[in-house]
């Protein structure tokens, strides 16, 4: 038999942020104690496989995005992404992102998975998509230093995933739910 | 090229918390310019797939997590996990959580996978293993209201995160990583 009254009994915001704000809120749980926890509020975000090949290729050609990464203090593969503006849907976001990112309009979107990234501590939620059709926009986006546009096939996307080579959780998370559940 | 001179410029705490930190950095991006960048500082942790059944099972059964979280309020489905100990290392931590959190030992603990849960605003890296020969521990956990433990087979995991019935990150990534390239 589950509570009913498991949840929040008070809040206190922290820090209010550009991206992410900080509250430290009192907590009901289950047994019913209460505790307190931090809690990063964010506004959450969309990410896309852009399938440059035909679906029904067994090992379709993939837009993969390499850039640098301040939190890993490292350059990182990923898949394009990005936060949702205030009242924009998860599709819409998914879609904006693959144009801003890659140049690149979608003829279809379909949905993949929703993840909580790490429910510990953030209530961060990403829907993740995958786009195919694609075609190029009107203004081509070039490549920059922060952000390299990496044509990967699929079965060389997993080898990378399965060497760690591939290290952000969203981008290897929609890679093996399209290899496993969409693609091939 | 890429910049040799990349990264943090200086660092400002503006929160310093129990579990996590929040820094507010100067950092310098591939193109020369500076920024600002909100950091929540994270220890890492690590998370492990228990497998009940032998390895070579096709289909083996494996060991979830039903519990409580604040942050999605709701009850999610996990693998166990938890934060390193200072000065711990990521196995040593992943098999802990493992005992603590299901009674189990682990006879063989192998790596799978580390990950960034989400680098565009927290340093946390969660690195996932693999548990298998498990033995239960002298202290057999019982089931709490905080956290149900849930004995389920890999080819029902795997339609549990198709169909979004498992929401987590680093569960949904690890089943699929060892259904991919470990197990099956």
């Amino acid at each position: 038999m589950e509570r009913e009254d498991v949840g929040q009994v008070s809040s206190k915001r922290v820090y209010n942020g550009r991206v992410i704000s900080l509250d430290v809120d009192e907590v009901r749980f289950p047994d019913g104690s209460i505790g307190s926890l931090e809690m990063v509020r964010h506004p959450g975000a969309s990410a896309i496989v852009p399938v440059l090949g035909a679906v029904d290729d067994p090992d379709p050609e993939l837009v993969l995005i390499r850039q640098y990464r301040y939190a890993a203090e490292q350059y990182l593969y990923e898949i394009p992404a990005g936060r949702l503006d205030p009242g924009e849907t998860p599709v819409v976001c998914a879609s904006r992102e693959l144009l801003e990112e890659t140049g690149y309009r979608a003829t279809e979107v379909t949905k993949l998975f929703t993840m909580y990234t790490t429910p510990g501590f953030t209530d961060e939620k990403i829907h993740l998509f995958m786009a195919s059709g694609l075609v190029p926009g009107e203004h081509k986006r070039e490549a920059d230093e922060f952000m390299e546009l990496v044509p990967t096939r699929l079965s060389r996307a997993l080898s990378m995933i399965e060497r760690g080579e591939i290290q952000d959780a969203k981008t290897a998370l929609a890679l093996l739910y399209t290899a496993g559940f969409r693609l091939g």
